[in-house]
Order: C-alpha cells, then structure tokens, then sequence
C-alpha cells in the first residue's frame, strides 16, 4: 500500500454540532473535499482552506456518477492531495463506503473512514425515543426502503424480529413498505414516527401507525430526506416533541 | 415540565477523537458529570470544572444499581446543577436512556439526549468493512447477546433477514449465539469479526467463521468489551487490519 489515501468521512445527520473532534480535525487538513449534497453546508467551515467539489446525486438527476467520483478521488489523491470524502450520516451505513474503499484499494490508495452519527440514530433521539428498551425491543434495525435493483428487505423476517425498523430513503416507497410490514403480520396499530431532516432547524415529526402511514404522510406532506421509525418504543416519544400527525416545532436545542 | 434538566450524552466507542461537538459543549458546561465505566476517562478532559460521580456496573459486581443513579441524577437536578449522565456509545443504544428519561420526566425533570458514535458501528469501521453492501446485504441489525431477562433475540428471524447483525455484549454468551445461529440456518462458513475495544489504542480484532466462533475466540483470548459482526460483508475487512485469528495490531490512526 503506498502512502497515498483518502479519508471518507461521516458529516452526521445535519446539525454540525454532532460532528465529530475527528472529523473537524481531517476536514481541517484537507486540501479537496468532495461534498456528499446531504451534507450541511455549515459544517464546511471547518475546512476553509480546502477546495470544495460537491458531488451531489440527489434524486433522480445523478449529477455525478459513482464511478466519476471515484476517478476523482483517485486522480487528486495521486497529485498528493489530501482527499476528504465527505458524507451524511455514517460512510458505513447505506454510503456506498464498501465499493469506494474496494475500489480505491485495488487502485492502490489507502483509506481510512470517519464514522458519523447516522441519520436513523439522531431521528429517534429528535423524536425522544431510545431505539432499545429491555422488555420491549431486543435490538434495531436499519434498512432502506429503496433498493436500485429490486433486492428488497426482508420485510417478513424483519417483523418476526421485532426489532425496531430504522427504515432509510424510504418516503418514495411508503405505499410498497405499508403493504409489505402488513402483509408480513405486523400490527395495523403498531406506531410509526416520521422524521423529516433530522437534529436540523427544520426537523418536523409526527407520530402515526402502521394503517394511517400514507395517509399521515400525505397530512404531514413528508419530504426526503425522512427517516421511519417503526416499533413498540415510539409510543415511549416524549408527548411534547412528537404531536399526532401535524407539524411540529423545532425541538428546543438549548444547551 | 419544569426547567430542571438532564443531559444524557454518548461518548463514542472509545475513542477521545470521535466525541461530538455537541458533547464537548455540553461536558463543558457541568457542573455534575455521572460517568459510565465503558466511558474513557480521556473523554473527561472536556469538564475539568465538574464533579464527577463514577456510577459505573461493569461485569456482575453492580456497583451502582440503577435506582440509586437515577435518584442522583434527580437530586442534583433538583439543586439547580447541570447534570450530565455520560454513556459509552450512544445512549439510544442499549443505554437505557429510555428507562431514564422516562423516569426522570414523571419526576419532572426535562432531557435532552446527545447521539454518541455506538460501539458495533466503530467496530465495523475499525476492521475497515462497509456494514451495508449492495448486492450483499440490505441493513443491519444491533442486538445485544446478554439479555437479563432470557428474552434474547429472535435468531431465527434475524438469520432469515439476512442484515449484517453487530451483536453487542456477546462474550459470555459465544456457545449460545453460535449454536442459535447455526441452529437457525446461518452457514457454518458465514465470517464473523470479533473486534475488542473497537477505536481505542488497544483494539484488537480477529476474523473467524461461524462453525469455528468459540475455538477462535478462545484462542484470541477475547474479553469484554466486544462486538461480533456477522456477515457477509465480513469478508471485505481490509486484509491488513484483520487477520485470521491471531492477535493484531492496533490500526494505525495517523491521520
């Protein structure tokens, strides 16, 4: 391995304050940074001296490639740049962070990932709720609800888990996800929290269950990026930050 | 609720650098720090002004029942200081925030919880593997193999889910997650990582299979703190941070 890497790095889930000391440390040293569009601008001023690229594919537009990013990468790391790859949430988790480190490796870079606090994770806590509670849930799971080549969850196994579902990307497939977690048995009164730019100004939630999804969602008018939780804890969300199916305020972030 | 309040923080896997900034600020505005024993005390560098109470339980001596630290927290609250209950990890996570929050608001005191970076997503990290993968696997699931109650996780449902399963506090329970698993139907030959002290100086990992878990964790001498990461996503752990059952090096952190 030589001595030339790139560092993908997890922008957590919006609000810059839950970035990581690591991460503010690499994003200093950097000299390009390429910019997931997931990833709030704010959290660029810990990197004033590197040269943004922002690599944005939200949508369905895909500005960028996957395979152009990575060339990118490559190319600027073999100038002897140091590359930051910039991401939402955690690289590991549902950031492709598996094909671009395989790749830049066979190409001869080496990598090193930065977690980050991943969006599912920061919803529940936007939303007051712990993921686990002994007695009720025996862990949790997070999975996507859009799938490019149709390779769905297993949504019935997942229900006869009974972990709590952290279910990412999954707003243009709310139709698809209700029918499947009933299909597979899950309760019709089984709640589901809806969590819109999670740890964000802006975050809105609101409580529902698994029969009225679509139609809170459509109430609520959710929008991407929103997370799903789905589980016996979110009964347990905190009644002042988590109000039945209409918009929420911000929840207070003073410290 | 009353402006009585408590900050129930995650302080990362381990390592110092993978604290939030969030975190920091808050650390640095105790007045009273509660400190879990998974905590590094490195991490306390951020609150030298505060008094800090060690409420830690590890292994079965139960030092500090959770009773008497939820009664701390409250009384201190009560006096006007600001509390914070410092956990390993991410407080959402097998923390028992949930327990504590809500214990705390029917006594009428508000909580604010900080995301922390949880120990199975480090460690995933720490072994250089992706926890999602297209094409390989659609998610992954959190549990914890120590459960108090013998109600442990539904193996058979998450075999069949096929998630990349992180199972946290699973030394002490090696021959019944293996013969749970194989029971269930996973492939003998699945990999499984097991990755001790995942982020911090001394972590050390091994790879092993399914069939061969106990004999490989023997020989690895593993002790707790301790993720197992089972999957397929196993077998694209970055050949030079995860050998095959012997002991390894720390991975170098230089950034």
């Amino acid at each position: 391995m030589s001595d030339v890497k790139v560092w993908l790095v997890g922008a957590g889930p919006g609000d810059p304050e839950l970035l990581t000391l690591k991460a503010v440390r690499v994003l200093g040293q950097a000299d390009v940074v390429l910019v997931d569009d997931l990833v709030n601008p704010a959290v660029l001023a810990h990197c004033p001296q590197a040269r943004l690229v922002p690599v944005g594919k939200r949508g369905g537009c895909r500005s960028t490639p996957q395979a152009f990013i990575q060339r990118l990468m490559l190319r600027h790391a073999r100038q002897g740049l140091r590359v930051v790859r910039l991401k939402g949430g955690d690289p590991g988790v549902f950031g492709r962070s598996g094909e671009e480190v395989a790749w830049l490796q066979a190409h001869g870079v080496a990598c090193e990932v930065v977690n980050g606090i991943t969006a599912g994770l920061a919803a529940a806590t936007a939303c007051g709720l712990p993921l686990t509670m002994r007695g009720i849930t025996q862990g949790v799971t997070l999975v996507t609800g859009h799938t490019e080549h149709g390779d769905a969850p297993n949504w019935a196994a997942l229900v006869a888990g009974g972990t709590t579902l952290l279910i990412y990307m999954g707003v243009a497939k709310l139709a698809d996800i209700q029918a499947a977690l009933l299909g597979a048995g899950m309760a019709a009164d089984m709640p589901v929290a809806l969590v819109e730019q999670a740890s964000l100004p802006q975050q809105r939630q609101c409580q529902t269950t698994l029969s009225q999804l679509r139609d809170a969602a459509r109430r609520f008018a959710l929008r991407s990026p929103a997370i799903l939780v789905v589980g016996r804890v979110v009964s347990l969300a905190q009644a002042e930050v988590l109000p039945e199916a209409e918009v929420a305020g911000h929840r207070t972030r003073a410290a």
